[in-house]
């Protein structure tokens, strides 16, 4: 062939590549049969003057009813509308531009999860949540280490900022172990692809919110792992990222137009002060720094007031829900979302799925900012829908100065006490989730100094009290560490790795500190499953005396009486004082021991310890 | 004449006198035309047969409802009604028993304030008050130092328990210095009698709800008091105390039954757990125990339950608006009370005079606690209606660590700002009084370590953020003193009694500083009653930025910009930072130092400096 004949069958090769080339569509599916059938979908074409063109479809059931440009001109949005009837098919859209025509296949897609689907079916507080960041609980595929094509190549558990391994796989490989700490539903830390160069170990900077990362195991990884939770009853809970992606999100790499990012002049930072939002004397400026400064550098803030924006992530979170079967959705910084564009999200979630959760992180210092950007019984002019939040005020105002304040009027245990009547406040306090740690905070081991004693009061309180327990991985066999770096916080999870020295599944290498802390949780925990009273009974608690603090957990079938002795000394416990509850009973078993104990008055509690009695009558 | 006729007729004057002696009538007179003009007498004799009678009336206008009889025979309680057009005279009501007749007599009175009252105006945000013990601001009458027959006889200015002297002619004696310190209205701990045998200084245990202290001045002092302060167009605000008494209260000393008290097997203090009240898992017991316990054992707790205890507290406290004409009322241990009465309570006193001011002392570590109990946005299965509170928060979590606590992220002046964004929670957070000490509290001057900056922050902020500006006796010439015991933050005034080395009022005998922070709340405070700004305007915070605090007071007429450095260097001013607020003027006035600057952006504040400015135009 001549110089010139390549040259001409080149060009023509690439022609007919382009044109075959049909343009990414998002969501990348749907399903026939959803409550959620009109959407906009974006279409996105390597073409500079592919807007410019028109779209047709031919499909029974589908119909277009308006497209958008944008300045970018390789996008589209597309308003369809999915008759009830329409079936599941390979949906035929036909751009034509300069009269030329090209089809763009779309799938409907058959429900998956019907009949007899067990997903989206929420968590509520008869369930325990464990929570871990997925690189860091167990590499149970070596295979998936480092995957080609990805920025990030690292691989290196002496660096707590690069990749060390975990997967999918090594989540599944311990599902007993979830089982046998009481837990009945997972949370992980984003699974979505996180094509950026380096800290990927956390997973919130997304670039891909239609793939999972694929050094977790990808679509289909995910898909096994939801599958075998749901064989064994179990739950699991997604992390959402609404406010902000990653820089190398493609969209981000080739936006549509300006206003999909919060923009500022110069990098402008959020203020994190979530105060403007609710002061009534609050000036503009500080709400706009507020909700639409950039959480950091590397994550560009969704512009969630532009409808597209806003359609672009609600569609992918009810895709993510029915594509893997997700039972409960955790929202990341929900402070810093829109909260208008929140309130859309969340109805558009609940109004497909009724009996999915929803949480938020709401990481602030006080009760009021948190019950703020929840589901509460306050007259505010802005009210949010969110239906629960990470209770960081039970930990901050709670747990923690009960457990490491000196007592006083004000401080120590009175503070769990005080925290916990702000329930007043919440819709419904027990659709919060309880924690004692997590990856953004300094483990609860190091909270307390190193305290055996009061690491066991604090999981026997949060296994107790009102709302969904949570626990982070590692905690329960005592894993230590601050966040200063919060590398230090995201260690790996012993024996999650073949050959590790110490293993927290087997109990080898482990102290017998670790060992009793984590039996204690088991022993708990699977009394929790079975109790009616801690899963779902109502809570009634006594103002604490001199650190000594009774609180009960019943209902008509069961009662449990909970009594934490912070004190330095050992307190008497008099029944009497609580007959409002113990009344009727005349004896009781220790939970942890097994001990049966009478309700005559003769019963001490050492100091700083808890229990927990399970009430009856002799 | 004989032994045996003396002895007669000694017999027969007793008991004439045991006839005439008549029935107390509580309360002892009415007013002809009143919005409450249905009342519940009672009438407490001698006599332990008294009230097996019969009442009848002979007065037009007048008609007796009912009567009921307590377990103790020398009470009745009497149910009566006035007609719109009863006339003032000596209202005739007839005791029959045993077939023997005798009159009681009660005055029903003209009202006093009618027409041009100048009395139950309300104070808002365009007052200041200010806050003393009138035992220990100054002494203008020798001749009441000791008043025969009372159990105190005490009179002893070293001693900071005994009686000082202080009296309403010292507080007449000195209103044009409250005036130029920019107050409208002034507020006593309790001038009602206080007839106990010691610690009688404060005027909380109150013996005759009746009678005005003597040592004051009596009932007739506290008129003229009133008249004075209301000829300068100046308010009278009363210190309330409806939850307990003191132990030599007349009703206490003889009870009608035991239920107008709450009783206990033995002594029982109030837990002082307010949190009982609205935490929705709160006992019966910590309920009860919070407000049916003793405030101290001196102070017996009524049962505001009983609804005579209940009419007898009420009445009382509108007879004393009106006989003295008080402006607002102030509310002792309000969360102490039984809540559902307060509520009863304020409604009465705002039905008879809807410009009355209450506010009520709730002397809480948090917002919500505090909230809680006042009219607020929060809708809770019981609704506060009290209009007003003491705003300890704004203290506590405001003032004081915005200049006491090392600057942080969540320390320091960020907590100040934090406070009064939770504004949102209450209905009107302008009726709020705010207040850098008082009787009960360390002296500001000694909780900023005599920092005398700082103090002066401390009043520019008091003068210029929302709410009613309370000045707390001599804390505007630095006295100081800490509350263990509590007789340190209640020392005399300087210059409050004759030959005082130290006067300030005059000036003489005080240090460089104390005038220079006495010449401040002169200035800023005279600035306050006629700046709109101030007075009725609306707040716009910022959040602060290293300590840097800006904030503005504004309306249409006037916009007051108020620059807080809490920063250990001086900062620059953006002015165009704040354009929400700055648009459109170009230069502002100082209000302090008289200095005119432009709004070039070259202004420094230096560290630890308040500065307000009056917007202009130049």
């Amino acid at each position: 062939m001549t110089k010139k004949l390549i040259a001409g069958l080149l060009i023509m090769c690439a022609t007919i590549i382009a044109y075959a080339k049909q343009p990414a569509v998002y969501p990348v599916n749907w399903w026939a049969g959803m409550q959620t059938n009109k959407l906009q979908l974006l279409l996105k074409s390597d073409d500079a003057a592919f807007s410019k063109g028109k779209i047709d479809v031919n499909y029974k059931g589908i119909q277009v009813l308006g497209t958008h440009r944008f300045e970018n001109g390789k996008y589209l949005a597309m308003d369809i509308e999915i008759a009830p009837d329409a079936k599941p098919g390979n949906v035929d859209f036909i751009h034509t531009i300069n009269g030329k025509k090209s089809h763009i296949y779309w799938p409907l897609k058959a429900r998956t999860g019907q009949p007899g689907r067990t997903f989206a079916q929420g968590v509520s507080s008869a369930d325990m949540i464990y929570f871990m960041l997925p690189d860091r609980f167990s590499n149970g595929d070596t295979t998936n280490d480092r995957i080609k094509g990805y920025r990030d190549q690292s691989l290196d558990r002496s660096d707590y900022y690069a990749r060390h391994g975990g997967d999918f796989q090594g989540v599944i490989n311990h599902l007993d172990y979830f089982q046998e700490l009481g837990a009945t539903a997972i949370w992980m830390t984003p699974v979505m692809e996180n094509d950026m160069p380096s800290r990927t170990e956390h997973g919130y900077a997304i670039t891909n919110p239609y793939q999972i990362d694929q050094r977790y195991g990808g679509n289909e990884g995910y898909k096994i792992l939801s599958d075998s939770l749901h064989k064994r009853g179990m739950k699991l809970v997604q992390d959402a990222v609404y406010n902000h992606t990653g820089t190398w999100h493609f969209i981000v790499q080739d936006l549509p137009s300006a206003d999909w990012l919060n923009q500022w002049p110069t990098f402008t930072g959020t203020s994190a002060r979530e105060q403007a939002l609710f002061d009534p004397h609050a000036s503009a400026m500080d709400k706009r720094r507020m909700t639409d400064g950039w959480f950091v550098k590397e994550m560009p803030d969704w512009n969630q007031r532009n409808p597209y924006v806003a359609n672009f992530i609600i569609q992918n979170a009810i895709w993510y829900i029915e594509e893997f079967g997700v039972d409960a959705v955790r929202i990341d910084t929900y402070m810093y979302n829109d909260q208008e564009f929140g309130n859309i999200c969340n109805a558009a979630l609940l109004k497909e799925y009724p009996q999915l959760a929803i949480f938020g992180e709401v990481l602030v210092q006080n009760t009021p900012n948190q019950v703020y950007f929840v589901q509460n019984n306050i007259n505010t002019p802005f009210k949010s829908n969110l239906p629960g939040v990470l209770d960081f005020q039970a930990l901050f105002n709670g747990i923690v100065p009960a457990l490491t304040q000196e007592l006083g009027w004000n401080t120590g245990v009175i503070q769990l006490y005080n925290v916990l009547a702000y329930d007043f406040l919440y819709k419904d306090p027990t659709k919060n989730v309880l924690l004692l740690d997590n990856h953004d905070l300094n483990r609860f081991f190091s909270v307390v100094k190193e305290d055996v004693a009061k690491q066991k009061m604090a999981y026997t309180w949060l296994l107790t009290s009102r709302g969904i327990p949570q626990l982070y991985y590692g905690s329960e066999v005592l894993m230590k560490g601050e966040t200063k770096p919060d590398g230090l916080v995201r260690l790996d999870f012993p024996g999650g790795w073949k050959n590790d020295p110490r293993n927290a599944f087997t109990g080898a290498g482990m102290s017998e500190a670790e060992i009793e802390v984590q039996q204690l949780v088991k022993k708990l925990g699977t009394y929790r499953k079975n109790s009616s009273a801690l899963k779902f009974g109502q809570l009634m608690q006594f103002a604490p005396q001199d650190g000594l603090y009774v609180y009960f957990r019943y209902n008509n079938d069961q009662t449990v009486m909970c009594v934490m002795n912070t004190s330095k000394v050992s307190r008497k416990i008099d029944f009497n004082y609580f007959n409002e509850r113990t009344a009727g009973f005349s004896a009781a078993t220790n939970i942890i021991t097994g001990d049966n104990i009478k309700l005559d008055g003769n019963t001490e509690i050492p100091a700083m310890q808890s229990w927990v009695f399970e009430m009856k009558i002799e």
